[in-house]
């Protein structure tokens, strides 16, 4: 490991926000997932939630992004238990679904402990999991079809929660625990 | 057709934008093409550009999303006359695209007639286009990866372009020339 790459690995830890994560109901598809992931990197996001079936994580651990990742994707076996323990933990849930109910994504505070939970592909954010989150939102959608891909609709959720994040100044010194820095810092440079 | 549907139709029509528009230098993935166009739709965009091969194509078309479209797809042998044809119609076009140059996707004026220039998922956005564009833009990223997958950083960008039409009316009262309205109406009623 050359100097300027354990500094890379530092200065990306430096940024990690351990009250920031992602949820998914049930993204099945390999590739929306991998997108999913990647996307919340970017954001700093350290670690995820994902309830999927076993074929489905198979496929998603084999695709590339999947492989190496440096967010950590915890598999859950129901949805209801992951979006309780987070409440538990002090994060909002915010179910990315359009209904009466939602608000649009850019109105709630994302500098406070957050979740964002994503649907299927087809069938959405469950019944169940949208009765146990803290509040829906919507992104608009000005033209013919009725919904984004759900990798596009996380990224551009992901987006606001990051510019919130970035004028509070979430980026600008270290959150994590330092015993979590400190252990994730020395499995990235002892892969 | 029911009256509900032709109303949905022409709802739709009176925000499109024609003057905000796509174009993507080989893109060849059809999944990633039709993530593209779908969340174009989503912005109001009414036609796209695409420099992409002949098979490219074939296999973007046969995927659902690219077989039946709201968005007109117009094909492009070569992306410098793609991007001057623009200039010359009064579009900024703004390259997608992290260098030294790029400015924060938020800053420009997206009110301005405007081509967003997305880049290809290996090569990125080819030195001839990023040498022609009116300004480069970027989507600051906190993790480890060093760019997102093109359709969710095009969602991202056009999420922004939404915000600022959205906040200036431009999604309030019918844009489209008329003669375009009523033709593409027609098309639409009968496929
Ligand atoms: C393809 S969509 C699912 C569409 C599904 N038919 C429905 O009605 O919920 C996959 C996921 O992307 C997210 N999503 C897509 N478009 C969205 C939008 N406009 N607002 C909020 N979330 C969206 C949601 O989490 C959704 O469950
Ligand atoms: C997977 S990226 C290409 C990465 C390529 N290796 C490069 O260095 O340009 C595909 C396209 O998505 C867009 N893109 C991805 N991440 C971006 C970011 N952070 N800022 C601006 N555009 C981005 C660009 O248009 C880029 O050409």
């Amino acid at each position: 490991m050359t100097p300027e790459r354990y500094q890379r690995l530092r200065s990306v830890l430096d940024r990690r926000q351990p009250d920031l994560t992602v949820v998914t109901d049930n993204v099945h598809k390999g590739r929306n997932l991998s997108a999913i992931v990647r996307t919340a990197d970017a954001a700093g996001v350290a670690e995820m939630h994902a309830v999927i079936g076993d074929q489905d994580y198979r496929a998603f651990r084999g695709t590339a992004m999947g492989s190496h990742s440096w967010v950590k994707v915890h598999r859950h076996p129901d949805i209801a238990t992951v979006i309780t323990d987070l409440q538990a933990q002090g994060f909002q849930v915010l179910a990315a679904h359009t209904d009466d109910q939602a608000v649009d994504y850019r109105e709630p505070d994302y500098t406070r402990p957050t979740a964002v939970l994503l649907g299927a592909e087809k069938r959405g954010v469950s019944e169940l999991a949208c009765s146990l989150a803290d509040a829906h939102i919507t992104i608009a959608m000005q033209g013919m079809v009725q919904s984004y891909n759900v990798s596009v609709a996380g990224g551009i959720i992901l987006s606001e929660a990051q510019y919130q994040r970035q004028r509070a100044g979430f980026y600008d010194r270290p959150r994590l625990a330092p015993e979590v820095y400190q252990r994730t810092l020395f499995e990235w440079a002892h892969p």
